[in-house]
């Protein structure tokens, strides 16, 4: 019986590449293991893989018996759902620390960068293992991805080195031009229906008790939502309501202005205002220079919350 | 102000050496790091750092505001009290991920190795960073510790290989005779007031909304303890009232023979019983071959109280 990797709920190129990569070296390692999702993939994660030629991995939501690796998140309510029933062999992860415990000894590779496939980078050097053209291209993409072509304040010095080791493997000659082609797929929004698009890239978090989900769409001009922030709005407050949250953000993400709209339904919108010290009107606000939900979004809200 | 790194409570050998390995190497990287601890250490923890030339880690055991790195827990009845109001920078451990979180992204090398120190080598290995004449030797002999001189099932081939090049760092010829130098310290428990026989390695557990105190004596010969059994049994006894808590296990291991009577007191008993698969007598049993209290006695019993 194989291991498995996988990552959150409602995948995203960090999570599927990263799943992809840890298999492939745990495997080469001795140690049968299969990549999986827990959902459907975006059309960027599409973008990548079919570039890079891989099929997309297992959909499998299930792992009570099974034995797993866990990416690009340690929140129990991110992972699967009978996580408890699993033994859960490893965390590699660059977010805040979750919740999820176990009963045994694991191997935990956590680091604050941006990319959890930076840190599969590293393991690979650790144990000497060469990483296939093909997956050093997927993982350079995620890293482009997750750190906004580097513009992140997520981004450190280690993802920028990893992505030009990660170019040389892959035979890439301008990852940012790359990274540029795969935010404009990011950015075709007309024609998806609304929830597809709220759900594109949506973490829950369990703050202080309260469920509190938070989605991010990043593009290269904010624009492009004009016609359709309404119905966006319309439908976290029905998304809010369905999950029994506390609250829900969309974060309309512009990537060349570099910063966020805030769209907020909210039981108690004081928090969230408190939280960025701003004031929300009509349940919105734009606050320059936030482009990371994991480093200057969830951190003050749960701050907030605690 | 210098960031702190500090073991669990009742510091062992690990917990303390671990500290001083991490501080000097964090601080070698630019980053002013201090090592601490949460309590009195034992007579083997003394001898080590006698023999290596270094003084007791300064007791702090308060670190609200502070900005600190855990080592070998992640279990927060371990570790400071006022964690909540602190800044969790990073966690190097080698047990089951326990309940810790942060609201920040932070570094975590964790792995299912016999001791701290080990994977502390590895991160002075991925730093290139020279390890210190006396820093190896501590953390050579934290090691032969936590790994019984190489016996409990919790060894692995990296604790071997690492205490093989620390101990040439260090320009010690024969490891394994230092370990049992240290382990007859360990054993001299005779004059020793009882209570804090059962507090020198001992740590309490979360097990599923239950306090659990789990101590451990390790000793060449389980004769020593002939004279002082019942003053030991009546001693675990008050100290599960005072505490409140659910069950104390005290193991008396014989390193030599290679097992652990199991002194009992707990307000369900049957869950020890069935956690080990065994009938206690007078609240006690011998259980052969158990060594390690990380894998052999916490996982089986956080299981049964799940």
């Amino acid at each position: 019986m194989p291991n498995y990797v996988v990552g959150h709920k409602i995948p995203d190129s960090d999570s599927i590449c990263s799943a992809i990569a840890l298999a492939y070296l745990k495997t080469t390692l001795g140690e049968p293991t299969v990549p999986a999702r827990l959902g459907e993939l975006s059309p960027e994660t599409l973008f990548i893989l079919d570039k890079f030629g891989f099929e997309q991995p297992e959909l499998k939501t299930s792992y009570a018996g099974e034995s797993l690796y866990i990416v690009d998140h340690s929140d129990r309510v991110q992972g699967p759902d009978d996580i408890d029933q699993a033994t859960i062999l490893g965390i590699i992860d660059h977010h805040k620390l979750g919740d999820l415990t176990t009963s045994t000894p694991l191997e935990c590779w956590i680091r604050p960068v941006g990319c959890t496939n930076t840190i599969i980078k590293m393991m690979y050097d650790f144990h000497d293992v060469a990483i296939p053209k093909d997956i050093a291209g997927a993982m350079m993409c995620a890293i482009l991805s997750d750190t906004v072509i580097f513009k992140s304040p997520t981004c450190t010095t280690a993802d920028i080195k990893c992505v030009e080791a990660l170019a040389e493997i892959a035979g890439i000659e301008d990852p940012q031009e790359l990274g540029m082609d795969m935010f404009k797929v990011k950015s075709a929004v007309e024609g998806t229906p609304v929830r597809d698009l709220v759900l594109r890239d949506f973490k829950d978090f369990n703050m202080n008790g309260n469920l509190v989900g938070i989605g991010q769409l990043e593009v290269i001009d904010l624009a492009i939502f004009d016609e359709m922030k309404a119905d966006l709005e319309a439908d976290i407050i029905k998304l809010k309501q369905e999950g029994k949250r506390h609250t829900v953000i969309l974060l309309l993400t512009d990537i060349m202005k570099e910063g966020s709209e805030f769209l907020v339904v909210s039981d108690d919108a004081a928090i969230i205002e408190r939280a960025y010290d701003v004031t929300l009107t009509d349940n919105k606000v734009w606050i320059d220079g936030v482009l990371s939900r994991k480093k200057q979004v969830v951190p003050p809200l749960q701050d907030a919350f605690a």
